[in-house]
């Protein structure tokens, strides 16, 4: 394995910070066309449940890496949506591997107080200047203060500390379904050999400027749970009405049933038969990390934002906290059966599906957790459920001493920001597929920045911010400048 | 009360024949108008669940009565869609009401194989000609029909054997809500109670030709169980990111859990405490007709009708066919909670929703079937659950003694149609507001026509009937000219 020599506390030599000076004075210079070239890219949302901007989006990234400076960038085909290739070669000692994804979730522009495709600069109480719109957070602004960055070098005419290797994918949000096939290019896989750790750009910072260093992530599974009375062989085979409940089975009734049999009595923990055992505890090490993130984080203001009176099992906050970061989820994310519009229609359904996700912590795996599931329902009588898998993939893990976590310390250090090092992320990202074998390399999130709203309505990153603790673009920008001299 | 005098097995004397002959001669000639007012009010469809052709659909309908020949019809407003109320007063010593509806349910164009409002005419296998659309069969084909029978008598220039007055609603489909207040205004209950009985005119063959006389109908309750986070006080406000799944409560969870605790673990039968208790068993007379109905109707020809392989329980052809006249029913319509498009979106739900409807045979009551659900929740720990009532009325029932069942029997008699009386229509249609007190009129539906698809796809009507025992529109027209001299 490549690693790279980090000199903590020091982010390289005079002749560094001379250039370091210089690729940092263009940012303020560039604001505007940063936020515009964010307002662009906002304005073409890939969404591959919707089949949405494909492969424009792919074409539409090649474009961005190419303006930042990338010497070769590709649209490799996939059996599903299509990814990106990037290569930047400056013959520097050091590789970074870069993951991008460029698609977003959908969004309903009902529950937006802005159109969500705009982009628009919208004044935020407390906050300053944010842009709001579908993916201004999750992933396009910090990738797009990522891609700035690198058009800093360009602009100033200083040469990148490090060469790049990037990955873009279409289908991070279903759970990344074809991720393992970009890899596995054999052009793709002998150029990402050559990395010392793969980064993912994020907007890092917490409402109090601190940011978190995720030592991984965990992994998912998206599912969709299909009761029919096609497959059932019981109830009818089209909507019929509902007058025929009396003589009939009906697949909806069936299917709350096999959901049933998936939670325990408490509505929340999973009663899959074997599900979790794998699950590791946390070590005394990251339970400290809990120990410290609880006593930092404000439980008020999160409890504001999610718009939450309690938390599960009326824990505490630090216990809550504890399974953030180390339980594994059985989510149902959604229900659609039958009628669904206003009113009521009396028919007896024929079709009902649940949608479905499960978060995994190490060591469970992916396959094992989908394989628990479809014995359980089978052991339950619900065998002839469909379980559909859209996307997944097993829990991310990465060494809080690797030299990719520690040059991200030394950049946040340089950069006066307080760290939080955290277990993992509870949320997802297919760090899994560079961090388990063949290539086994060290796998992190990186960037100072604020924004909110992933998934939800009104999403928005922080432009030009009045709070002196949160960065807006600018600060975002310059943490990657300093993060790619920390890699040195 | 008033009540009809029925001479049995003959509908009038002499000059009631001669006249007869004349209207009935009209027939024929009047089919291509017929059809074309059939469809032209199948392009009108009023959907109470989309607000669609409101209060076009009762002005329709106010000029479909005066064409027919009603002295007066207009449209009366309620606190949800106008109904409408029309008279035709010859000096006829007998009165009939008749009970119209001018809505019909939603409709998905994707499933239909013709456009749903065009009521195409297309051949059937089998059959001969119908005419294909949403409101076809149910109930537009056969409302037309006793139009077309008033119509046929004024073109003869032959007076009408009876007086007749006619409440129409446009919310049917969604339970009759207001309908109460329709028959409650003063003229309207004046004139109602007037009558010899009500009927629903209906496209009533079976596919063997015969007739089912039903001496009543189920009642029904048409329900939303609403599960959300700011009612409960548990889980999110909004959707949040589905990470979050590890802290909080799941409102969708909640629902399946509170539903599951409305069924038996069969699946099937309703296990709300006290549900049914009240409900009569078939008396012995009525266990005679089921088994006789069960003889001559075609298990496997319904079977392949509803797309169905077993009964519930694995029940036999009687078995089934009993539960479908007696017992009452708690049916899952429909689901909807969170994200319901294709794929996934990783978020945890605010809010879910279930789509119910509730059976009911006498002696229970929809006030006591309402609370005994609401109780039930509560004690099982779901007291939170919304429950949106939209619709709902108790059962209705008719003595298989009264006057206007044996005019019926006496009319198909004449007509040469076998019929078959049965305990009760297992659908719903507000008979009971008819039939309860104040009124205590007796109900019932009545007519010849063959039809299907009622609330699903490819809903048809027969028109050219290639089959000796199945009526067309012309024999639906002239089963209401019959009728209405058998009231005489």
């Amino acid at each position: 394995m490549h690693r790279v020599t980090v000199r903590l506390f020091a982010t390289g030599g005079a002749g560094n910070a001379v250039d370091k000076a210089l690729v940092l004075a263009q940012i303020p210079k560039m604001h505007g066309e940063n936020v515009a070239r964010l307002q662009r890219w906002i304005s073409l949302p890939s969404i591959a449940t919707e089949n949405r901007n494909y492969p424009n989006g792919a074409h539409h990234l090649v474009d961005l890496l190419l303006q930042a400076g990338f010497d070769a960038a590709v649209v490799l085909p996939t059996a599903g949506k299509p990814g990106v290739f990037a290569t930047l070669d400056v013959g520097a000692a050091t590789t970074l591997g870069v993951y991008f994804r460029y698609d977003v979730v959908p969004f309903n522009p009902a529950e937006w107080s802005v159109p969500p495709l705009e982009g628009r600069l919208v004044p935020r109480d407390g906050l300053g200047t944010v842009c709001m719109g579908r993916g201004t957070f999750d992933q396009q602004g910090p990738q797009n203060s990522f891609l700035s960055a690198l058009m800093a070098f360009r602009t100033a005419g200083i040469k990148l500390p490090v060469n790049l290797v990037l990955i873009g994918e279409g289908e991070e949000e279903i759970g990344s379904p074809h991720l393992g096939e970009l890899i596995d290019e054999p052009r793709v896989r002998a150029r990402l050999k050559g990395c010392s750790g793969v980064v993912l750009p994020e907007a890092g910072q917490s409402a109090d400027g601190s940011v978190e260093i995720m030592l991984g992530a965990k992994g998912i599974l998206e599912l969709e749970l299909v009761s029919s009375s096609a497959r059932w062989g019981r109830g009818p085979k089209m909507e019929v009405h509902s007058s025929r409940a009396a003589q009939l089975d009906n697949p909806a009734w069936h299917l709350i049933q096999a959901l049933n049999a998936l939670i325990d009595i408490d509505g929340h923990t999973p009663a899959i038969k074997g599900f979790g055992d794998q699950a590791k505890a946390l070590s005394p090490v990251e339970r400290q990390m809990v120990v410290r993130y609880a006593s930092k984080a404000p439980e008020s203001a999160t409890k504001q934002l999610l718009g939450v009176e309690h938390w599960v099992h009326d824990l505490n906050w630090h216990e809550s906290l504890a399974r953030l970061f180390s339980e594994p989820t059985l989510n149902l994310q959604g229900l659609v059966a039958g009628y669904t519009g206003p009113g009521s229609k009396t028919v007896v359904p024929h079709k009902a599906i649940a949608k479905i996700d499960i978060r995994l912590v190490p060591d469970m795996t992916a396959a094992l957790a989908l394989a628990q599931l479809k014995t359980h329902l089978s052991e339950r009588g619900f065998g002839d459920i469909e379980v559909n898998m859209s996307g997944g993939y097993d829990p991310t893990q990465t060494d809080m001493g690797s030299e990719l976590i520690r040059s991200m310390q030394a950049a946040y250090w340089t950069l006066g920001t307080p760290t939080t090092m955290l277990p993992r992320n509870p949320g997802s990202w297919p760090g899994c597929l560079f961090s388990n074998p063949p290539l086994q390399l060290p796998v992190g999130t990186f960037g100072l920045g604020y924004g909110s709203g992933a998934h939800g309505p009104d999403e928005y990153y922080l432009i030009d911010s009045i709070d002196s603790a949160l960065h807006g673009i600018d600060g975002a920008v310059a943490s990657f400048v300093e993060f790619l001299y920390a890699l040195t």
